[in-house]
């Protein structure tokens, strides 16, 4: 007979196999399914999210917690995933099936419509669907709040990003806030001064997805067990043995493209290298959204930023888009890094970037202690638009609080990961290039394995075998710290 | 309280709900998939299908059976689910789990064998591997005709074809046994002084998938709710609300893959077209692979074997590939008619088809009697190539025992549907063009709209409300006749 622990993992298992289906046929949704199978493919979801559901929260679980604590098991990773289940089953316990069923059906029938009226800047037939996913997260967010003792925000929070909360990031957030706008305003107009070209279109769609192979074949992402496709909003998704990512192409420009699929590819090695071993349990996953956004973005925004993988990058470009005196490494350099008050947080730079970020963070605080309304939003959002980035979305909810994914997919409580994954970045790349400055003229070969060796023994083979707290500081000699982001900055700019 | 009726088909639903993310991934895996993600995905949708399993065969579900049949059902449709649903249920209970499991393994591996030992003409090794799966179908086909009170063979013919067994079959395939030789020969010599073109490629894909795409349209395929991929065998899969066909190109010819994709467009029609308001419910479903393949087999056969389809498709073609000799209607027919004696049954005419099928048909009888071993069978093989087609298959395994998929992977009873699929075809097509003779005309200019009005009348709405010699009669008059199968031969050769 086993013992009550690998009952308990085997369970675990188990449903991370139904995780597996859902994840691909997810994917499947946003960068295959014809629209009109929506409907139907939503309510087959729903289904297996509320059988996931089941499973997660089973009295069974709760008996062989109880009985697996009496075990006595010696490995720690043992011992943390113990503690893991336990965390993710009260998480789980606290909200009743049915809302969740409920939630997956319209955060699922919100997301297909919200892929038309963004595009046709229709915010009032997409205020009643968001309407009605947003009440039912606000209604989650009150059973996990009840549950865990927290503040209903900070539940969502803690679920994407464990080990923050509102008291943790105001204080983090206030310093950027103060620190940020000026420099903002000094990089703008120093940049104004800059002389650099523009590449001259048009940039075939075809050999945008071969260059962005030929990134991903650099930063070593694994094709035997991923892929490359297109949809409308760029994602990684899939599972560690089949990572899928995303992206979209503009024939105008290929820049974002390039760097949205760096992005994608920081997120799927950290998937990729999580220890296989332990695929299914809570442990081996990774460590939240934080963490893992600082995985991209570090590839994004750091090493792929640099003045040396501009080097690698101009010869690339020049091979599939011709010859320019705009593809130089350094005119690349120039235009990869802009620094622009813009609408689009996808689009944004790492200097601006935090300020949309912030202005997401207040909006949802403010929706969730009822300070706002849904109605309000769009005035709202104009309001910090004007008072951040000097500009208007008076109208323009397309580019305004229609522009992002994640409240379409009843996705509250997720954006400040962003930043402080950027945060977190900047102190791994830091730390990373100071124990290895050879790094940088490996980047000019396109060569990124001391980089991802760093990464793969401090952050990605640890997976969820400690908190965020201690992975950061065990990497890094100290806590997370805003300081490296602003001394980037101030270095790079 | 919901009537128990309710509740059993609310646990169909259910049911149908996995299934839809069941045929969703198998699909991503046949056409998506990379190559390193294969054992995590088998494992993914065993977990998967044990769970649909244990719902399929629960004991509440024999409970609501026996409670709903003591509540008066008025609609015949229900009347129909529910007595389709205690034969399903009776199907999935009779064999004991243990054998289910065993069958899978065993099948299993000697598919994944058989895919490296076909092409190495390897029989030797193949046999034992047949032998095991073969000896569990044996068990698995006993259990369910002691449960079915019927023959071991019959009850697996049933469950790919219900409404058939051997019965009905015998009397139909000695008919075509006795017939077809004849004309085969005779077709062929005639053949031999038709003068006809082939065509010169290279035929572009892209140009071959927009070609596909345009027959799709024109046949009605519904694209809001269904895709056209590429797979390594052609197939048509998802689910009603969003149906996944599949083609393979080659760029030397092009007839194949445009035949393929009319082929699968008909499957795709039935599904499409199947009531919506029955989705998830036995009744709903289509009734069978022999009335499925008729679907498929109407288009591709009859309706797309016309003179007058190839005055639709020449201008296609020479717009795509560009003008020659070749691609003239006349010409186009000729290609499209031919007749020989070949090897392969996937590769076979309409003429020689059926005795591809007997052949097996036979076989397998004798398997299932015991009248003849394994060990036997390639000569066995070879002896009826001789006398069916001139052909010796003396060790040529390959392209003799070991060609087809269904052996390997434990699949008999499978091949009659095939040819009573052709036959069904026939019938319907006699009828419809008798009721409208200017469907020909009609097809000149790309328009189905007559055919599948009549076949979504006749066949596709009536989903498996009545059981399949029902069917036949109300649609066309008559019990399944083979004369109107070997009418149509004798009329187009």
């Amino acid at each position: 007979m086993s013992s009550t622990y690998t009952q308990l993992k085997d369970h675990l298992t188990k449903i991370s196999h139904l995780n597996h289906l859902r994840r691909i046929t997810e994917w499947d949704e946003a960068v295959m399914m014809p629209a009109g199978s929506g409907e139907a493919r939503a309510t087959a979801l729903a289904t297996l999210s509320e059988m996931i559901h089941d499973m997660e929260t089973s009295e069974k679980i709760k008996d062989l917690i109880q009985h697996a604590k009496t075990e006595s098991l010696i490995d720690p990773w043992e011992k943390r995933n113990l503690y893991l289940i336990e965390r993710n089953y009260r998480r789980s316990t606290c909200v009743p099936a049915r809302l969740i069923a409920e939630f997956t059906k319209a955060s699922s029938l919100c997301e297909q419509a919200w892929r038309q009226l963004r595009a046709e800047n229709n915010w009032k037939d997409f205020l009643p669907l968001l309407k009605k996913s947003f009440s039912l997260i606000v209604e989650i967010s009150q059973s996990k709040a009840d549950a865990l003792q927290c503040d209903p925000y900070d539940a969502l929070i803690d679920e994407f990003s464990p080990g923050f909360n509102q008291a943790i990031i105001d204080p983090i957030f206030a310093r950027l806030k103060k620190e940020l706008p000026d420099r903002v305003e000094k990089i703008i107009s120093l940049q104004q001064k800059e002389k650099f070209l523009t590449p001259q279109g048009p940039f075939a769609i075809d050999s945008q997805r071969q260059l962005g192979l030929e990134l991903m074949q650099a930063l070593g992402f694994n094709f035997q067990q991923g892929r490359l496709d297109v949809s409308h909003h760029p994602f990684c998704g899939g599972v560690q043995e089949d990572v899928r990512i995303t992206t979209r192409y503009n024939e105008n420009e290929f820049i974002s493209a390039a760097m949205g699929i760096c992005h994608e590819t920081g997120h799927a090695r950290y998937e990729q290298a999580l220890p296989i071993q332990w695929s299914g349990q809570p442990v081996g996953d990774h460590l939240g959204m934080a963490v893992h956004e600082s995985q991209s973005l570090l590839v994004e925004m750091y090493a792929c930023r640099t003045r040396e993988f501009m080097e690698f990058l101009s010869p690339r470009v020049i091979h599939f888009f011709g010859d320019q005196a705009s593809l130089t490494p350094d005119n690349l350099y120039l235009l990869y890094t802009r620094v622009k008050r813009g609408y689009i947080r996808v689009d944004a730079d790492e200097v601006t970037y935090p300020l949309h970020v912030i202005l997401r963070y207040e909006l949802e605080q403010q929706l969730f202690k009822k300070e706002l309304t849904l109605e309000d939003l769009p005035d709202a959002w104009n309001e910090k638009m004007q008072s951040y980035f000097h500009l208007s979305t008076v109208d323009n909810y397309k580019n305004g609080v229609m522009q992002d994914v994640h409240w379409p997919v009843g996705c509250f409580g997720y954006f400040p990961a962003y930043t402080l994954g950027s945060l977190i970045a900047a102190q791994l790349f830091s730390t990373v290039t100071k124990a290895h400055p050879e790094l940088f003229s490996e980047i000019k070969h396109g060569n990124f394995s001391t980089l991802f060796k760093w990464l793969n023994t401090h952050i990605h083979s640890r997976a969820s075998s400690v908190d965020v707290n201690t992975l950061i500081k065990d990497a890094t000699g100290s806590d997370l710290d805003p300081n490296y982001y602003l001394a980037h900055i101030d270095e790079r700019y």
